[in-house]
């Protein structure tokens, strides 16, 4: 039996995956300075036996046999899954994939040493090689899977989001915010001349602080016995949903940077927590994709973890474990600090999206070869001084050498993480339809109904449904950027 | 090329092997207690792998065509380990292996329940079950590898042992042993009517005996660029020859015991830190085998750890991390206390070799066929009483019940741990007249003389040598309990 076939490859595949991502947690927190060449080598080992073994011929007669095949409903969707993945692995040639993942290596090296510098014409020359060959990725894609070539990028990430829905939706949300971010930052001038700011320095132990996380973590639906939170220089969520490994880095002069760290990826650890068990082998029991997983991290970080009703039970726990009694009006201020940058992951939720937005026209544009590498620093320049007012033409590693994204040949990934914001403000708009007392509950630190109303809607969903029909699903109607907006003024606009 | 194929296969295999290693270490240091149940799927789909893909029928005629081609000395010698490999992996049918496996495993799980309690009748027809396939194991071994059936399962772990050539040298140290125990207890008792002993009882805090540790293993020569110490419940060394991971335990109200045991592990982990890295993705680049290994971590817990010359560097040491001042009378008798007792990972080195002594006869008898499980107790009693005095035939969980190896099916491995305490003394003479003051070195922390010497001769050479072809190129001459009786008396019988 056909099915049976793609049962047992994803046995296989998945204590692969299992070894790739423990082994890759492993690396940034536990591991010997020493070992890393061997480890490099033993993962991409592995990750090849993966590939090899999921992308192989005979797959796409299995798939196509179970599909003749009396399946139940899951078991159906198991294979249209299945088949999506192979689809998507295998639509480029390996001496493609390989010639790409050369390209891709070497430019990654020079980014991290000519970023430093600031050596835009050092780095250039590497980057054109990489999106070139990001176009005929896109192009290839395309082909395979009938989408235009953007869009076919987009489709590793989030599998049915589309330019044509998102533009529009990035485009009505980027002029709201143009305004917006002005009126935010002037508000809170006003505020701060009123009430000024009490700075959250002090000394606080490193070891009270993880006690302080784990039990947030604990507290906000963390299962303490199936996952860990540990120290790496990069946050990040790793490991496998049996043992989610989250990390996080401190600080001993400041707490609430790691606090909302620990918070966010707490986010990301309950998607992988929750996830169907009985599929946990099949692509369909992995999480739908980068903006559903980014919009449970930035639910847990923004809708839960700065909202003022969750500070009412936080501070007191906060209080217990650091020895230091903050108010309300002290505590909120931080926590709700906006400020112009020029460096995204240091934004805030107001103007994170336009850090996105620039990102995303720049990008399409790139693939589509209406811009070129080399024109980059001014094209982002313009942006950047459209969208927040600030230049970076001087100063090119904090305009396109920012970010890993592009030196990796991540092209697609950037809408994920504003998709995510707004599926987070949309998903609390329709908790807060359905459990009214929602904010009564956080200030009293009950997060079960909120994180039962997930359980069912999203993370027992797995890979069931594409992005848009998650999110339609979980929340009762498509993508709106009205949430977000909404969502935004109640915060920062008043 | 057979050679080239040979070699591609043996960085595949590393790559498994890495991946179980990392992931075996992670298993007992970091994991989540939920994560278990995936890690051993995860665990045995990736062995199930590393056996097929190292036991593949072509891997013969790859073997015997690579043996044909023109190679060097070190590629013929990578060879004819890749042969003894492929023979000893290959040597059980598949479905014997399956069986033996559900066997095993069963009577593993049951000991665990059945020992807490001595209940020697539950356990008992489990433990027939897996002598009875041990002995059709060892048959099967012996017909394809031409050796008695013993010898065979020996082969696994020190290749080149024969029954023929230890049995002798254990019974010469058994006799001797049976008459020094009771001489070197009476020479302590009388030590100790001069001189009372000291308890080393304190409080002594795990971050600072940590540091001690690391302090330790970095002055004997562990690198910890390539290796690291963390908490198990039992002590291990692991990982891989770039990322060496040791454990220990720690009690705060005593420190020797684990500083002793990362001593212990340490040597382990100098053996594998300092193999031959240009053969590390081949069986010839492995450790030569347990004897060997144990000979490592003993040498560098007995010859190095509790020698008075070391102490004598060390104590400054401790005191300066535990902040107590202790003198050589008083700390050398806790180095060297001995005790008769019914536990063997629990005995001193004076007593250890006669429990190891007592399963290597009846291990013996047990696959001969000339002992069945049901006799074990009183058998195990009655050379208890003849080697210690001491009787178990009230408490089977401090008899045949005591130890995982019989459980799960390793038989032949017990001779190991007493070779690897002769071979450290012997090694320890030859390095005496090959560096005449190294008691002085150790008294000024020095041991890079030392380690250069075992680096040249034993751990450089990598699988090249059977183990008794080592023995006897490192230190000229053939096993001779000689050195450890002579070892013995000098530390206990004066």
């Amino acid at each position: 039996m056909s099915f049976q076939k793609l049962d047992e490859l994803g046995h296989r595949i998945e204590a692969l995956n299992h070894a790739l991502a423990i082994l890759g947690a492993d690396e940034a927190t536990h591991m010997a300075p020493g070992g890393g060449e061997a480890r490099a080598e033993a993962m991409s080992a592995l990750a090849g036996m993966a590939h090899r073994q999921a992308a192989a011929p005979e797959i796409a007669d299995w798939i196509d046999a179970a599909e003749q095949e009396d399946l139940n409903g899951e078991q159906k969707a198991a294979i249209s899954e299945f088949r999506r993945n192979y689809v998507n692995l295998t639509c480029l040639p390996a001496d493609f994939v390989e010639r790409q993942t050369r390209t891709r290596m070497r430019c990654e090296q020079l980014w991290r040493e000519a970023r430093g510098k600031g050596d835009w014409a050092g780095f250039l020359p590497a980057l054109e090689g990489v999106i070139e060959l990001a176009r005929e990725e896109a192009q290839m894609r395309a082909e395979a899977l009938g989408l235009a070539p953007y869009d076919a990028l987009m489709e590793q990430f989030d599998p049915g989001n589309r330019t044509a829905e998102i533009a529009p939706v990035f485009e009505d949300l980027k002029s709201f915010l143009v305004d917006f971010v002005p009126n935010a930052l002037e508000i809170q001038k006003t505020k701060r001349a009123q009430n000024p700011l009490r700075p959250l320095s002090g000394h606080y132990a490193v070891e009270k602080q993880r006690e302080l996380g784990l039990a947030m973590m604990a507290a906000v639906g963390f299962d303490l016995t199936r996952g860990s939170l540990s120290v790496s220089h990069h946050p990040f969520c790793g490991g496998v949903p049996t043992d989610v490994r989250i990390t996080t880095r401190y600080r001993s002069d400041e707490f609430l940077s790691s606090l909302m760290g620990i918070l966010h990826e707490t986010g990301h650890a309950l998607y992988e927590q929750n996830l169907p068990k009985a599929w946990a082998h099949w692509p369909l029991g992995k999480a739908r994709g980068m903006a559903m997983h980014e919009s449970q991290s930035l639910f847990v970080e923004k809708q839960i973890g700065r909202n003022p009703a969750f500070w009412e039970w936080a501070l007191p726990v906060v209080a217990k474990h650091l020895g230091e009694d903050w108010s309300m009006d002290e505590i909120l201020p931080h926590v709700h600090h906006v400020e112009r940058g020029l460096i995204r992951v240091d934004a805030d939720e107001v103007t994170y999206p336009l850090h996105v937005i620039l990102r995303f026209e720049l990008e399409q544009d790139l693939i589509a070869g209406k811009l070129e590498a080399a024109d980059l620093p001014e094209a982002w320049d313009a942006k950047m001084k459209a969208y927040l007012g600030l230049s970076t033409i001087d100063t090119p590693q904090d305009g396109p050498m920012q970010d890993v994204h592009w030196p990796s040949a991540a092209f697609g990934y950037f809408p994920s993480y504003t998709l995510g914001a707004m599926i987070a403000a949309q998903q609390w708009s329709a908790i807060e339809k359905d459990i009214p007392d929602v904010n009564a509950q956080f200030a009293s630190g009950q997060f079960d109904a909120v994180n039962d109303w997930r359980r069912e809607r999203i993370w027992s969903q797995g890979s069931r449904w594409s992005t848009p029909e998650l999110i339609e699903r979980a929340t009762g109607e498509p993508l709106n950027a009205a949430h977000f907006k909404k969502h935004l003024e109640a915060r920062y606009g008043q």
